[in-house]
């Protein structure tokens, strides 16, 4: 999105300027791993968001720096300990912390990262610190909690797509509307804005994570999605489409599912395409695509009654949409 | 002590509340460890020092209740995250949490214990808040600086003693100090009053360490001490004693120790014998002794010069006294 490229630049030699600050610390093997976690890049949409929204009120988007860093570096923070927990060997195609040093490293400048996080914002005046701290471990506990269910459903026997959206919402959603409200709080607006671009954020948060199940089932070969796809299918993974399938699914249609997810290597492609058939079968895909524009439109309407600039708005909106339609 | 059970009362009614507060949320896994954690006892000297230190300023030791928990909390958190880097089974008798639970399971709820302790600070207004904070997080910094020094030093092939106090330093002492001055802080007492407990708790901290090491391996089997005789000499530990040796050893007395170092198993008491030998014969056992000694010395001249009631001042050193000294 050009419009924001600015807003990257200036958010990126705020984190390189960082980054050359933490790098001389010791000791090493705490701040190298942040460092080279801080390094592997990504769209930085967290840290976008939070210059973006103090932009909205026509406050210097300098001023939310020091809280778009945070969110950043609780963002990495979050992709060290959760690279652990699903034994992910890489990330962005390079080794993850965890593998390239060992768990014990990872742990520990996991933990180093997260104290990071809440450090950065000591720049901030007394009242504005408080109110940015609050929200901003608040958030970090239900990012904690999110994880956690997601660990859980892992096991669970069966889930409900409302628990599925609530953990998501947790794990993913609620630090996009973080992110928002810093920047807000930074521009000094009034708490009906904030609030209002928490719900922006949290329901393009939850939109986005909608869709990403869906194009990681249906995205066109030739699409700019990141991933393989398939992937949640061959894992297993309890996405939308799954809990919803399994929600109307008949008793024949049950057991294909029980049976399809007990096979495994070879036959990965047979088991894709069946899902993908039932998946269109039972209508799901399409419920799923229909769930994430009812996130996307509660989104919108949030945005809409915020009190800013028009042109600013759109602008947003613009980068919303196509941050979450990623298979245009 | 007797002086400060109304003190202990008051923390541990605090702290039931706040376990009673957390038992509720979900999911279960996030908060049951960390409930488990602080239910395993322990004598509660950190957020005791928060206490006694804004009551040293005759204000209510209720106002630095929140500064308390939060030192509590964080050491809960780091105690979590240092079991699974340790491997460590057992922790006051009772498994530990990656044992009792998992390794996943241990490292996220300490997440979330680590989040907690800064959010149980929002209780206090903007200024105290700030104050806490960022004493509170530089202070967090320092003990993963000080753990990961301690993990580099199990593999390192030459750590003086030097490096060895100022890895306790950081990995224990700074949270004494810190527990102190939050307390201060509190109080609202000036900033040389905070200080001058900062480095009594810190100093107080060092010495406490040093005597560990002194008791691990002196302790007469009939003393307080709640530790195995020869528990770090069994375990090639570095302590200040053993590097101390390895600094004041001639050519012969190093290859010894460095024979002794690859005894294991069965020949355990043969090893601790002989290296009880090797520390009277260099005198390491009473360079130990005073160089603990002088971090007391240290830590009461601070305290000496902070302008309290003498009499107040008078029952935290003997506190701070009885707590280094647990072999009388």
């Amino acid at each position: 999105m050009k419009e924001y490229n600015s807003f990257l630049q200036l958010f990126l030699k705020h984190l390189d300027n960082y980054k050359a600050g933490i790098s001389h610390k010791k000791p090493n093997e705490l701040y190298q791993p942040c460092n080279y976690m801080l390094s592997l890049g990504g769209k930085r949409i967290r840290p976008l968001l939070a210059l973006v929204a103090c932009d909205l009120f026509d406050k210097k988007p300098e001023q939310a720096l020091n809280s778009a860093l945070a969110v950043e570096l609780f963002h990495n923070f979050s992709l060290i300990h959760d690279d652990i927990l699903d034994n992910a060997p890489l990330r962005r195609n390079k080794p993850t912390v965890h593998i390239k040093w060992n768990h014990n490293i990872a742990i520990l400048s996991g933990d180093a990262l997260l104290v990071e996080s809440s450090k950065v914002l000591n720049n901030y005046a007394p009242s504005a610190f408080k109110k940015l701290s609050e929200l901003f471990h608040a958030t970090a506990t239900e990012v904690c909690e999110g994880q956690q269910q997601d660990m859980n459903f892992e096991t669970a026997k069966k889930v409900t797509t409302e628990q599925y959206i609530h953990m998501i919402e947790l794990k993913t959603a609620v630090l996009l509307g973080c992110s928002l409200k810093m920047g807000a709080i930074c521009a000094g607006t009034g708490k009906r804005n904030q609030d209002l671009l928490y719900d922006f954020g949290k329901n393009l948060g939850i939109a986005f994570q909608l869709l990403d199940d869906y194009l990681d089932a249906f995205a066109a070969s030739d699409s700019n999605f990141g991933k393989q796809v398939g992937g949640d299918i061959i894992a297993n993974k309890k996405t939308y489409l799954l809990l919803k399938s399994i929600e109307l699914a008949n008793a024949k249609q049950k057991r294909e599912i029980e049976q399809l997810l007990l096979l495994k290597g070879k036959n990965a492609s047979k088991k894709v395409n069946a899902f993908l058939n039932l998946y269109k079968q039972l209508s799901t895909d399409r419920l799923c695509y229909e769930a994430a524009g009812l996130y996307t439109n509660a989104a919108i309407a949030s945005l809409q009654k915020v009190k800013a600039s028009a042109e600013k708005k759109k602008v947003l909106m613009a980068f919303a949409l196509e941050l979450i339609n990623r298979q245009a």
